[in-house]
């Protein structure tokens, strides 16, 4: 069996050691310098405070200023950081990763240099100074607190490199962890990240049927937020589609299975709710209460990649709802769905 | 403006008649023999029972002894009836047709007549004896009380002939009401007959869920549900492409977007959820209380289907969540999801 390390012990770090301890694996789930008291919860009673869970035996959790001690003969390592801690992560990383130890990223965005939009494994390579690196993406839906109860849960993993996709899937994959291994690490990753900005928007249906005084139930908004899901993934296969993957990633687990699944159960759909029931994005914010908001960081990136004169010109007429969506999110702009310019480049295709 | 008659005063019949009354056409709504009850509250106060709604003042309700009447000088004809009603429509217009008359249809079905599948317009058309006209289906995500009360909605008009698809699509579509015009019927239809036997198995998460104790929340069988979901849309892909329809249809309105809405707002995810919480066919049945349950037609058909030795002879390994859902709901076996022989083909295609 193996000694694996998992670099952040947040919810979904920590969560991606159960079915690696379910296997038998040893895992050290080494905090960040955010995590001191979850590290400290489990050093004291094995609790780990987010997930409100007891973490399996085999996990070994340490300190940050212990990270050297922890890679010292490790067959694997997991990075479980947001995508904001990516660089963070490189940065403690750097030089002691190779091209041959299996290394996996839990963490999801995109990320802009100024001339290009780079999906975070690649990114993450970068950053090391390591571009023979070819880091495995974790994608597909997977909500944390359920994978941590051994929800079935089935997933994507990614890698230029298949053979460390596979070699994690060996590691990984358990009866309640079903894991599918693509090459095609852009059009995986591309859902990946977008898929929060889009469940944002799916939140607000909710949101608005609740500001006009509706309850929940099935007359809502349930044909409006249908039609947002329906464009979210048509616009996630025209973004793959510009960054040379597999358009097709959108229309299986990575892209309609991850939406899914974080509108039923993310952060996102909440945030979205919030400013569908009239917030503003400050007040939104403030409800949130200090949690990663990944829409509004990937709304970002993506309307400084749309600015770029250059950049994603294929696809400028072709993310109404990205662009609404960003308005709304980061200029408080009030919301009106654009259906009307929704699958517009489809009706150009058949003319 | 026109005279359109629709024939079928059920929910979906009726809620056709509010984006062409808004439009300003004259709506002739024919009540089948099964619809006395809604035609006479219609005539007497002007509410539809089941949509619990008043009905726009343009429409007229018409019983169904007086539908040559309602016909004479129509401009367009919609079908409103539900799939099992298709072969008495048929009956009913043999000879009252004509191509250039526009034709729609909200049923939604597979029809198999002992050697192939075919998608409803077709087998309207069959049953006609008029194999000149070309019916246009309406698809996408629509729940009938939704558009009733003006929630916005995208749809899509599929028909052999584009035209007739454009001409109803200029009869109906408005402010609330988008509508999309496709030419490949056989791709759209498939989604639009699918979506309920698939919309069903979406319901096993949150019902076992339930069963196991648990309750409404971000912690549940969400990661269970979301890979349905994706399996869902992953077989539409298949039986499309072997039918000789376009796999794409299953990636926006017609597949993503009316699964969508039906786990959402749906009869059939209800039907599901109860089979989910251990309840056996007859008595999840039983509790419906006599809600038509499209999920086991689609399903009996699609067995058939996959039971002749020539039909789908492509996909026959490539549809296990369709096959165990028909296991579950027509012959009582316990669920156990088919995790591991999720996306096959796709594996296979990548080796």
């Amino acid at each position: 069996m193996a000694t694996i390390v998992i670099l952040g012990a947040g919810m979904m770090g920590t969560a991606f050691a159960w079915p690696l301890a379910d296997r038998g694996h040893s895992v050290r789930l080494v905090g960040t310098h955010l995590d001191a008291d979850i590290v400290q919860s489990i050093e004291h009673d094995r609790l780990h405070p987010k997930l409100k869970l007891t973490v399996p035996s085999a996990v070994v959790p340490y300190a940050v200023e212990r990270l050297e001690e922890a890679l010292a003969g490790a067959d694997a390592v997991a990075l479980g950081v947001s995508s904001a801690g990516i660089r963070w992560a490189a940065e403690q990383l750097r030089g002691r990763l190779t091209p041959t130890l299996p290394l996996a990223m839990v963490s999801k965005g995109l990320e802009w240099d100024g001339d290009a939009l780079h999906v975070l494994p690649d990114a993450f390579a970068r950053a090391c100074g390591e571009t023979s690196l070819s880091p495995v993406g974790v994608a597909g839906p997977c909500i944390a607190g359920e994978l941590a109860r051994r929800v079935p849960t089935s997933v994507v993993f990614t890698s230029r490199a298949l053979a460390q996709a596979k070699a994690w899937a060996e590691l990984a994959r358990g009866p309640y962890y079903h894991v599918h291994c693509e090459e095609d690490v852009v059009g995986v990753e591309v859902c990946a990240a977008l898929k929060n900005a889009y469940a944002m928007g799916m939140g607000f249906g909710a949101g608005l049927h609740a500001k006009n005084g509706g309850v929940t139930g099935s007359i809502a908004l349930h044909n409006y937020e249908a039609a947002v899901f329906a464009q979210s993934i048509w616009e996630m296969r025209q973004l793959i589609t510009e960054l040379g993957g597999d358009p097709e990633q959108a229309s299986w687990l990575p892209g309609v299975g991850d939406l899914n699944v974080t509108c039923n159960g993310g952060r996102t759909g909440r945030f979205g709710h919030l400013l569908g029931s009239g917030l503003t994005p400050p007040e939104a914010i403030a409800q949130m209460q200090g949690a990663t908001l990944e829409c509004l960081e990937i709304l970002n990136t993506l309307r400084l990649a749309l600015g770029h004169p250059a950049a994603l010109r294929g696809v400028r007429d072709a993310l109404p709802l990205a662009q609404h969506l960003a308005e709304v999110a980061l200029d408080g702009a009030p919301i009106a769905m654009p259906f009307e310019r929704f699958f517009a480049r489809r009706a150009t295709a058949r003319r």
